[in-house]
């Protein structure tokens, strides 16, 4: 069963170097890094040479400075709750935007009920912060203001560097989610200026269930995993060592190919924006137009549930998404569409489809041909589509 | 480089079949599990699949009372943390045991610091609890009592089943810390009457960094990593799918062959004990006679340091370690070593033996051999020796 992705946002498969410096890792047997004898030594070496490629990949100029964790939820965890927990002395408010993550809201929601107080900006048509509004939201009790890079359901990517300066004014710490950015998009910790940034191995071909945050020296932050010395004493517990190895592959191979990474996924999106119009009509496209992942497009469809479609091209062995798999289960409009100001029904009329480095020309026709096909069906039995459109 | 490794509880083999099981993972590429299309259902049932074999292996009568965590570490922060957040409104006691491994000490370290009051019991001279000690502990406003299943220094089992009785009784949640016994010793969660059972995929040789987390239906908790739907709402994070599915190969194994690995190396222990004073003198066994881990053995050689004795061994391509390898980098003598009664002098001797699968009786004749000679020169230039026994 062949099966067009277009749904990397979800899954990205292994490069087929992560697999094998993976099953080479596997066959090695590699023993715990915190051992003192030789065999901890050599796991140690091969854990701090990942986290060298981890670090130059978004520009971290002391690789101690990334902490290796089980992914993007628990980075951000951390970042949240690490320094919510270190600086409550401080002061007990967080600035965030309408559309996180739910990592991001549902840690600062766990906070909000031990009695922290949030601000959350409002977003664009496109779903940009204003940062300016940051600026304003800000107060003398503000421990945290957390923005992601770029959103998981439109792509669309946020001014950070401009955030990053008002929180260095103000001497707040910048947490910035930038799960879906990190090995996709150049990601330059010391340009953005943030204090904190979470990211996972996934989105750059890397496996799940691995991911970093970076912690810039001297932020205030507490560890979310207490217990052992490992990390640097920032996060407990034996490492993913396998994990982090195809980590640091991917990681190397993200920086090294990151141009014509950008540059292929680039093509086939302008070719899918451009020839949508000749195979559907009565969308809108919910990704910025310029300040966008070159890998996502983002787009609802009037008067069909997104939902209906996936299931259709699926039957055609092509996967897309409708929103987050991390809120697949929910039958609610996606929060982040709402917040760019859709109706509900036309959030939930929402394609997410994103593209990686395997994709050709040929998928995008294939996916356009059935996407034509599904949609004409669909449309044929919506009454809202005979109602509101046709008669 | 061919190592004796009798260093197996800082870190195991993986088994020949976990190899193949994830090597085949990583070949086929899976999509998230959480995705709603076709590739998405098939990475599910596989997650589903392991999550079953590793209920079965603790008899968790539902599947879904286990969650999927990055370790031992994690499970432990979650259980603590989230038990003492979800029920502060109730009290704010806790009741756990001196002889700890870090991740329960420092998760509990970090909720006094948020003004939790903590009553930490004593242990005799072989480190086992009194459970009596544990029923007069609790108070009315006792939240959780929290006691490792088996002690990773000095392998001493603890008397978890008459624990489990009274906090049943008392109505007090139980969370243990099995991360060395699960796949070790049989665990039968509900036999020993626990809400919450810590545990990891590498003592039983499946892949470091996963390990899950037994949360008994009803138990009130929080998650630690909040963020997506997965793992039945208790743990956001898009899953380690490659490592759980070692773990579940891992688990199913440990299960089946639970018995004749348990003679193994029981077989092994009682050899080693049985020659060690053929070849040394004057140390003291730290191990309880008869509740202890079958693969652990741990003795405090007198007048010399542990420390030298394992970076000598490891001169001589034999792994053994001194304290938990989480522990590593502090100087300070083992608390669990101080706490069983032992000199500061005699815990700086410490050895911690762990025993494999993977040993035959020519590694401990290897070891004792290297030990007599590593002992007798470290012996003849110590000061501490001479002085005190030989003059």
């Amino acid at each position: 069963m062949t099966i067009i992705n277009l749904d990397h946002i979800s899954s990205n498969p292994l490069l087929p170097e992560v697999k094998t410096a993976m099953i080479e890792a596997i066959q090695m047997d590699y023993a715990n890094p915190s051992s003192q004898h030789k065999k901890g030594e050599q796991a140690a070496d091969v854990l701090e040479s990942a986290r060298e490629s981890v670090a130059k990949l978004i520009n971290c100029a002391v690789a101690k400075e990334v902490v290796f964790t089980s992914g993007g939820t628990e980075s951000v965890n951390h970042a949240i709750k690490g320094v919510a927990m270190a600086n409550a002395e401080k002061g007990k408010h967080i600035v965030t935007s309408n559309i996180e993550h739910s990592a991001v809201i549902r840690s600062i929601r766990r906070l909000k009920s031990l009695g922290y107080k949030v601000t959350s900006v409002s977003v664009d048509e496109y779903g940009q912060v204003n940062p300016q509004d940051v600026a304003d939201a800000i107060t003398d009790d503000t421990i945290l203001v957390s923005i992601m890079h770029s959103n998981n359901v439109t792509g669309t990517i946020q001014p950070i560097e401009e955030i990053g300066k008002i929180t260095t004014e103000k001497k707040t710490i910048l947490h910035v989610d930038a799960v879906d950015s990190v090995g996709v998009v150049p990601i330059d910790v010391q340009a953005l200026g943030v204090n904190l940034l979470s990211f996972a191995a996934n989105p750059f071909y890397g496996p799940t269930g691995v991911g970093g945050l970076y912690i810039r020296r001297g932020t205030r932050i507490f560890p979310l995993l207490d217990g052992g010395v490992q990390e640097n004493n920032k996060r407990g517990g034996t490492e993913n060592l396998i994990g982090i190895i195809g980590m640091g592959v991917a990681a190397e191979l993200a920086r090294r190919n990151m141009d014509s990474r950008l540059l292929h996924t680039f093509k086939l999106k302008e070719k899918l924006l451009e020839e949508l119009p000749n195979y559907i009509d009565e969308y809108i496209v919910n990704t910025h137009p310029e300040f966008s992942l070159p890998n996502l497009l983002s787009i609802s469809i009037k008067y069909i549930e997104g939902e209906s479609v996936m299931l259709m091209l699926d039957d055609d062995n092509i996967a897309v998404s409708t929103r987050s798999a991390c809120a697949t289960g929910s039958l609610r409009a996606s929060h982040v569409l709402l917040s760019i100001g859709l109706s509900h029904a036309d959030a939930q009329g929402t394609l997410v489809i994103s593209l990686g480095i395997d994709n050709r020309q040929e998928d995008i026709m294939a996916f356009l041909k059935s996407l034509k096909k599904v949609v004409t069906t669909l449309r044929d039995i919506s009454p809202l589509y005979k109602k509101t459109s046709r008669v």
